[in-house]
């Protein structure tokens, strides 16, 4: 029973933790009962996204170092496929490339995106809303910043970083509006790069002049990752952002999810295959009619 | 109210039926009722598939020619965007290109793709049950065969038509199983291009050699739609055309739509809207639980 692991994974058991995350994916017995039964938290969301190359793995391992010597707790999914934490999913071998695997104020997991309509994985909500009961501090989801994933980061974060690199200038004139809408903080990566400078002159003045000519104040920074540079500012930004903002898009996200919950729910009775059984039946009697079927189903 | 057109439109009045299609795909008040009411008719469908440019709406302009001849009731769909029959529907004014557009056996009507998840409008099953009520004797529709709407077809249709013209070479190697799964038969069109025999003579060995060594037995014939020329053989092949075998993808198809329409039932009392608005007043309030809302709603 699910709901055993609960007061162990409140004291932090990172087995139990584990487990239960691959309980969840995999919709064992009860597992409703227990997100029912996890506790309101305030952790943290923090999500990175961006273009694949962008150095949001390295970027994100600095990230956990200054965060754990600040003593938070950290949890990291990983749903980017392209992401070296994501080694594990892809070779089904759990290969360790941070430091911070088997550190104790940190917990890795990657997720597949499996059954995800966009691109996270379709149990994302379920399980931060675990990592949160788990009492960790932040929870980082990093995902490739393409298409629906965005829209689903921006409404599952508290605070949402945009990895770039100075070479991202294409990208960023044809993905503008989309990336505006969900950073709440720039990062210009591998700042050390010739145009770095340029690049972010180039940022700066396309969110000076956002949708509509309206003035969007979205914070730019510069890191080197993996010197470690810059990471310490944008710590900093997180340890003091207000989340408390109204948000549209988590508020959107959450009725799309409830929706489907709910339609999960009242359709838990009928199963295709005896629809099918039943229609076929109808039309060898050569007496089918799909609205008086489904009047009387 | 919707129901009072049964008569007229089983009397085969065209206006009604008109106005009745519209209805429908407004989803217009007692549509469902309407449609239950709609009596089991043998009217066949005829769907009439393939690349852009093979000539498909030719060949229907001459296989209406044809059956009407025989003294059939001939309705046409097309959901097909580059059509000619369709050029009402994307130019917002019925240019009539057919000289059957208002022929007493003839009923043809452009459907939009809006809203459907595949290639096809997402009230072509109503909208084909309506028109078999309407005592045609058969229904084409005509789509291009491109992704999701050749398997919808497939479902749709009692015999499936693909049209391919001799260029068409490439495309058959890369689209093949899924042409070869959904046609009864395949019509060559254009075959007074200089390399249709050989073309002829490729697919039909294609055909000799199915996947995994099945031999299929789907007939070819060779058209030259625009000379009416072995339009003769095509009618002749459809009136014959045994459409009482056992269909796995009409069944497949008739069992997603049935899933669909009774999520749509028992959904009508959540709104999306409320929603939110009650996902929203639990976030302000800092008790919201995912699990235990959708428990409670």
């Amino acid at each position: 029973m699910l709901l055993h692991f609960l007061p162990d994974i409140q004291q932090g058991n990172i087995k139990s933790l584990a487990r239960c995350i691959s309980l969840i994916e995999n919709e064992a017995k009860g597992y409703e009962d227990f997100l029912r039964a996890l506790p309101i938290s305030s952790a943290k969301i923090i999500g990175v996204t961006g273009p694949p190359g962008a150095g949001k793995s390295t970027l994100t391992d600095a990230l956990i170092g200054k965060l754990v010597e600040k003593g938070k707790k950290i949890a990291v999914l990983c749903v980017d496929p392209s992401s070296p934490f994501n080694m594990g999913a892809l070779l089904g071998d759990r290969i360790r490339m941070s430091e911070w695997y088997n550190h104790p104020m940190v917990f890795i997991r990657s997720l597949a995106t499996r059954g995800s309509l966009g691109g996270l994985n379709s149990k994302i909500i379920e399980i931060t809303d675990l990592l949160k009961a788990a009492a960790f501090d932040f929870i980082i989801v990093e995902t490739v910043g393409v298409g629906q994933s965005e829209v689903e980061i921006a409404g599952l974060a508290d605070t949402t970083i945009v990895v770039l690199v100075p070479e991202s200038g294409d990208e960023i004139q044809t993905m503008k509006s989309g990336l505006m809408e969900i950073a709440d903080i720039f990062v210009v990566n591998k700042s050390d790069r010739p145009d770095a400078d340029q690049f972010v002159k180039n940022l700066q003045s396309i969110l000076a002049h956002g949708p509509e000519n309206t003035i969007i104040h979205i914070p730019v920074i510069k890191t080197i990752a993996s010197q470690k540079k810059g990471v310490e500012e944008l710590a900093a930004f997180i340890l003091q952002a207000d989340t408390t903002k109204k948000n549209n898009r988590k508020k959107a996200l959450l009725t799309e999810k409830a929706y489907q919950l709910i339609i999960n729910k009242r359709m838990k009775d009928v199963s295709k295959n005896d629809l099918t059984k039943k229609i076929n039946q109808q039309l060898e009697a050569g007496d089918f009619n799909l609205y008086s079927f489904i009047e009387n189903y």
